[in-house]
């Protein structure tokens, strides 16, 4: 599998002794970065939200502290992480991670699931550095989709430092919309105030919890920075991330400007910003490219 | 393409005259294993079969020796494998699989399709090694749906003795069961007895063969373990492979515990096993995992 | 992210003087290619064109130059591109495309979408080699979907001489399709004459701008070539490009024979090519393998 790299690194290893100074061998990504000996404490709260997408898009959502995304967790790689989860709805939700340590009573499934009105605590160990989804997993996928999703993110002690861009790719139920532009409440037949009818799939893919240009905050760089993205696709469709008038290299070791990522994947790619102007940015389906999955980067000089 | 990789191998073979221990290079993975003599030789019958995918939901299929998916086919890399394939059903129907050698003779396309009432007969010449899917190629992808697939197995010689666990992921049609839990039988308008009612979408996503944790069997593991996962998505659907508890490292040389893969695709990781408990494993695409593409991994201290 | 190449070349580097023959760094795949001083030019004309699809299969399309995909536009790295898009439709239009260097003024979007009766210029510097594709950014994806797709390439100037083989994935949309075999005219009633009728789906997903076997020319090879494919996928749905017969290294380092590619993606791979036959080479998508997305791939000994 690995034996590729393993063995590169064994043989830079063995000519390392030939006369030259000693190279340092890359970091395994499999091993774990030692404990820090911090703990950051996280308050979350599980709450029903009327969450405004877009201008007269308002999604009934359930959310960790009122938002979507969720606030981002952003630690070291060995720290600790406890999470104090408050249930205030009427369902069981819980909270779960990828890649970083924990134990199987701090999964967000099973017992950890916290029950209606109660608070329950997860704790994980922050090992590995990277960009990782959290989400709820108390019944299957139902809390995802409602708004239950955010990013967890582990800094390496060596990182360079870069102007960060996290984004979070999210696909919103159609049916569960409070009020949506151009569309007569089912019930009192009547149209909400303001907003654009953007057909038949709008508002149903998000950027940060937010959909179109209108609505979703631009990136914003400038010409010289290390431009870093932390990219976690947490929805129901399989999406890609293309930024118009940059490339990156691809995990295949092709150049990129589109990387692809299905339900409950995620990536951080960086490369040198260069090129100045107001830059489109989106999931380039189609139907998702229509449906809100549309931003601006703005680069200045 | 391959560059990069190409040239530190010859700069490691390069520096590898300079006084220094040589150290061997690594195998190119294009680099078919020799023949090792032996023909191993696999007797699959094409046979209708009503198959259990869960309690009350009953598949009309048709399967490689009555079985969803077909029995393994495992096997040294350098054996030749020779097939026998008997096609008791009144379609035609054949064996074609991915990567490992053979003529077009032996392709399971046009000429090594066999009819209905005769037997025919592929070879193979299994000199790379890998999970691979095998699968129907008579009429399109029509004996894919019905539950014609399985997996092909080729041991590299050098390959670390390890858990190994086989996981084949596809998608069934909903209107090809003759019947599913809280579903009237459209001619007598009769329920099934037993079963559990999942949803719209229940049972058109299997592990396996088998949809949801109640009939897909666990996979087993235990701390300790090299714990190797050879998994081929052959439905119709692109499926992720999630999880919880555990990390690897991906294609693209990040930390994962999710891999994407779509119909046809495959791949083989593994990793040491730490992680004692009673883990979720899945696909993470919501209606897949409603649909039935939820199991269990559990691991024993 | 890229630390471990990274660091392997500077072990290389640092061993190269030990008293051996300097072997060369491989080349940075993000690093531009020196410009060549030749400038291309390029007439594309958008035009509304009947694009015969397959027999009795008409889409009512709008090209590039009255063909899907558009024509080649092939250069070497270094080289300038201008382009001439005159647009003779009555909407706005524009190229737009991945990777390589322009400035936001020939982005393809905003200040460079042409409109209806005016001939416009974008300008890009072909300083990345590769495969990527062109196509509209006027109206987001419609213009995709209509017909104006293409595909640049860049050859960098030590690319080995091969057997090229161009492949672009589309998806049509069935509604746009002025006749389709076996499908009455919704307004006459009438039948088209000729054409086999391919179900349901028939003609929805294409192979260089044709469907079926019948329709879209085989692609053609000989024993001893090396044989190499350049493949973006720019329609609507998730592909995977399967060559029957054949494998070569995957992006994780893997065998494959069957890739993935997401819209808007897009990759080069090569192989020996060493096995004659009249091989299938298709999607892995069964909707799509039966909705156009077929094709041969003729190997002689």
């Amino acid at each position: 599998m690995r034996r590729t790299v393993a063995f590169l690194l064994v043989a830079a290893a063995g000519t390392a002794g030939c006369g030259e100074e000693s190279t340092p061998l890359p970091r395994d990504p499999l091993e774990p970065y030692p404990a820090t000996g911090v703990t950051r404490t996280v308050e979350l709260t599980v709450k029903e939200t009327s969450w405004e997408v877009g201008p007269a898009a308002v999604y009934n959502a359930v959310t960790y502290n009122g938002q979507i995304p969720g606030p981002p967790i952003e630690v070291n790689a060995g720290d600790h992480v406890v999470i104090h989860l408050k249930n205030e709805t009427k369902e069981p939700h819980s909270i779960h991670t990828h890649v970083v340590k924990f134990a199987k009573a701090s999964d967000g499934t099973d017992d950890s699931v916290v029950a209606p009105g109660e608070t329950g605590t997860v704790e994980w160990d922050a090992v590995f550095a990277g960009s990782f989804p959290y989400h709820d997993h108390a019944d299957e996928a139902q809390g995802i989709t409602k708004g239950l999703i955010g990013m967890l993110i582990v800094h390496a002690p060596d990182e360079k430092p870069a102007t960060e861009h996290q984004v979070v790719l999210a696909d919103f139920d159609p049916g569960n919309y409070a009020s949506l532009p151009g569309v007569a409440d089912p019930v009192t037949g009547e149209f909400p105030d303001g907003g654009t009818y953007h057909g038949g799939h709008q508002y149903m893919h998000t950027i940060n919890g937010k959909g179109y240009e209108d609505a979703i905050p631009p990136f914003l760089g400038n010409v010289g920075d290390l431009s870093r993205w932390r990219v976690i696709s947490i929805g129901t469709e399989f999406h890609t991330w293309h930024i118009h008038g940059h490339r990156w290299l691809g995990g295949d070791g092709q150049l990129t400007d589109n990387v692809a990522l299905g339900p409950g994947q995620y990536t951080t790619f960086e490369f040198e910003e260069d090129n100045p102007g107001d830059w489109l940015i989106h999931c380039h389906v189609p139907t998702h490219m229509e449906g809100g999955m549309m931003a601006r980067y703005v680069v200045s000089p």
